[in-house]
């Protein structure tokens, strides 16, 4: 499937060339790259003389194998020297991706003196003293623990505490940038639950609030519960919560452009894992009464008996396999693996279907091959229309939780950051190819905080009042 | 004692005041401040029309008491009106010190691909590949954890964990400012030495080293033991061994001022805590034969069975007081109580005696006592010549440490960087009120650091070829 993937950025590389200073050169070049099927994005001149040009190429790829297939085809053109290519995803990662910054400068003896010693002492007593002032005095009020063990790091399976931090760290890119939330990775080298849920007690001082991430099902089901009883600050799983929540939110405006009710569409979900369980929860909370999911074995039927208790609870009389539930469904979501839903499969399915392919990076089923096919979709790429995306969530919802010192998370507050979201694309522009905003559209964030306080002052969760952040 | 401070940064307010904007209403406010003997240091005009005057007042206090004065005084000046006042050292701990950015904009899709899915998925996979590569493409080579159970914060004991945090935050911001190094506040909510070395083991893998802070002793022995031999990054107790860094090196200068010897001098240390130990067992690395701790109950002599391990080290043949020490003694250190050292004592010590007194905030003796009575004097505070302060030494030795990937940090790395801060301060500039760098000296951190990568490469505890950082 692989090959079916459009170049972008993440296999992209940079070349540095020395080549000739004609058109010629240039347009061999091109060529060069047009063999291989990789875009020419970029190109800047670094020197010059009248002999030659030094460029930087910036060229997208689809694979690691085109990206090298690229170096090669610019190494081999006539008259041209390769002075230089990097990978420009691992370049950007080299060296880590976040940094831990004062918030002031320290330049003075008056600035030390008050930052640390000896001034820091009387605001350590002030805490000691009283310690909700922990909440005033220090980064807690705005500081979010990632946990992961490392055991279901994107779709790339059980990779270990060090090879899931890069993701950590891009999760806290992400929550400063879009929810101005201090986020910092807790890549804990153990993958038992207790030790787990242990651990982050006794290092919960610092944080305001736990993002459970990439932990596997069905133990990331436990210890989200334990934390959330056990610890006095909010826990968030992103990969069930924060993909509900936008799920909702697109399924909602989707529902809008066909005229249907989520009362009484039927649902397919295919994947149960953490993510699939818990959008197949949060649409049952805001009214959806006909979901069928299917794992790999099939649709979740009472008859088997290989269910764990979250599967059981969304288990039906009927059997049978993801073709078999298909039939006139109106909604098909893949929280599952590339390449599982097939265009007869859509065939199937009832009029004005709605289709989210969201198994990343390749999709259930490539968006081109049903082009026409279907009245929606939406995947969960970037480079399609109606990316279901979690930054969409997780940084409004912990704004939220942390302006309000919410208690804890509850789905009634998941609900309104999805109705935020989906309010935020209204009737004018609300067309099959624009269901969500987008991940850069600034009031995201803001509006998903908003929700998220409002339900958390509705149910008595909000601890204090929200302060605009 | 408290009484015998000079007004500081640490205990300032600052004064919003509305008064009549003629000279002699400024005569007024000054003469309230100088009523209280706290210092106007800083005037800032907000806005006036031709009747009145909106000021800002920066007002340095020695104590709350007196900062409290000084906004009465204020107040009752006739005619005017005080609009605000806020203590600043809370002002500015205020939200927590430090915060975690992004290295990088993420502004466009072709960032998010890169930094975040799909594109980080391969630098997951290249690090669970080749373990090894979590230090080249994460914040692994660059974060320190500076870890606490919160038992022995500052001089003001077991706080706790949340009333330990401003002072890891503080911690933090030294690491940046003068070292370029990130570091991250862990304070443990546990205070079992077990429970600290399990869960530094599973946190482990985000950071490079670990910074241990104001842990009581004796545990903080033996957790630094169990962390050296159980964890894979370098890890250092900076009340310890920063401690004795720089007291080395203010020690070794202070001496060629007098023109005696480590080898010959007779060393009186009063404290035999973390501080005090560490500081005798580096004194002793470096060439020092007579040095005599005392503790609360007096010199540790082999005579007494209250002694611990560490201090039975140290422990000699004669008993006695402080006092009784510190007759002939060249040198007196001080890592204990304040006023604990009168003038009595010090004259009983040999000529040109050297007295570091370097109790916080309040030292052994205030400096002013034995003015003249001594060769060198030395303290901890910023307020007097020659502080003896750990920021000299912690940027530096975990610049060095994680530029080499030095394996631990060993007493030999320790006098090299004690060494290099004494080199700092050449013949030409040494004398009685100069015998250590600045703390905004920027040479330090660099000097140091290379002095360390030195040491770790002669000893073959570097594991990577150290590159500038």
């Amino acid at each position: 499937m692989a090959s079916a993937l459009t170049p972008n950025a993440s296999h992209s590389v940079s070349v540095l060339v020395r080549m000739p200073s004609n058109t010629a050169a240039m347009l061999h070049v091109v060529q060069a790259i047009a063999t291989t099927g990789a875009n020419l994005t970029e190109m800047e001149l670094l020197q010059r003389t009248n002999q030659w040009i030094d460029r930087r190429l910036i060229v997208e790829a689809a694979s690691e194998e085109q990206a090298a297939a690229v170096v090669e085809a610019i190494a081999a053109v006539p008259d041209l020297e390769l002075l230089d290519s990097e990978d420009r995803t691992f370049a950007l990662h080299r060296g880590g991706k976040i940094s831990v910054e004062p918030k002031l400068p320290l330049t003075s003896q008056a600035q030390l003196a008050m930052a640390y010693t000896p001034g820091v002492g009387r605001v350590c007593k002030a805490i000691a003293a009283n310690p909700d002032r922990v909440y005033e005095l220090t980064v807690k009020q705005n500081m979010v623990a990632i946990v992961t063990d490392g055991t279901a790091v994107l779709g790339l399976g059980n990779l270990g505490p060090a090879g899931a931090l890069p993701v950590m760290e891009g999760k806290a890119m992400l929550f400063k940038a879009f929810g101005d939330v201090d986020a910092f990775p807790i890549c804990l080298d153990t993958q038992d639950t207790d030790e787990i849920v242990e651990t982050m007690k006794r290092i919960a001082p610092v944080f305001g609030g736990v993002n459970l991430e990439d932990i596997a099902a069905p133990r990331c089901f436990e210890i989200e519960a334990r934390l959330k009883q056990e610890l006095d600050i909010p826990v968030f799983h992103d990969d069930q919560h924060g993909t509900a929540i936008v799920t909702l939110a697109a399924l909602e405006n989707a529902l809008k452009l066909v005229k249907k009710s989520l009362s009484q569409v039927r649902i397919v979900m295919n994947g149960a894992g953490a993510a699939g369980l818990s959008v197949a929860s949060l649409l049952r909370e805001a009214g959806a009464t006909n979901i069928i999911i299917c794992d790999s074995r099939g649709i979740l039927s009472c008859d088997r008996s290989d269910l764990t208790p979250q599967k059981q609870a969304f288990a039906i009389e009927a059997g049978g396999s993801l073709a078999d539930a298909l039939v006139n469904a109106d909604v098909f979501i893949g929280v599952s693996v590339p390449g599982v839903l097939t265009v007869e499969m859509v065939e199937t399915m009832a009029s004005d279907r709605i289709i989210f392919a969201m198994a990343n990076p390749i999709p259930e089923i490539q968006p081109e091959l049903i082009q026409g096919r279907a009245a929606v979709i939406a995947t969960g790429r970037s480079d399609y229309p109606n990316q279901i995306n979690n930054v969409l969530a997780f940084p409004g919802v912990f704004r939220g939780a942390l302006d309000c010192r919410a208690k804890s998370l509850t789905s009634s507050m998941f609900l309104a950051a999805a109705r935020a979201i989906a309010a935020l694309v209204p009737p004018e522009t609300l067309s099959a190819e624009h269901i969500v905003p987008s991940a850069f559209d600034s009031r995201v964030a803001p509006a998903v905080a908003a929700a998220v306080v409002e339900a958390a002052q509705a149910n008595g969760l909000a601890q204090t009042l929200a302060v605009t952040h």
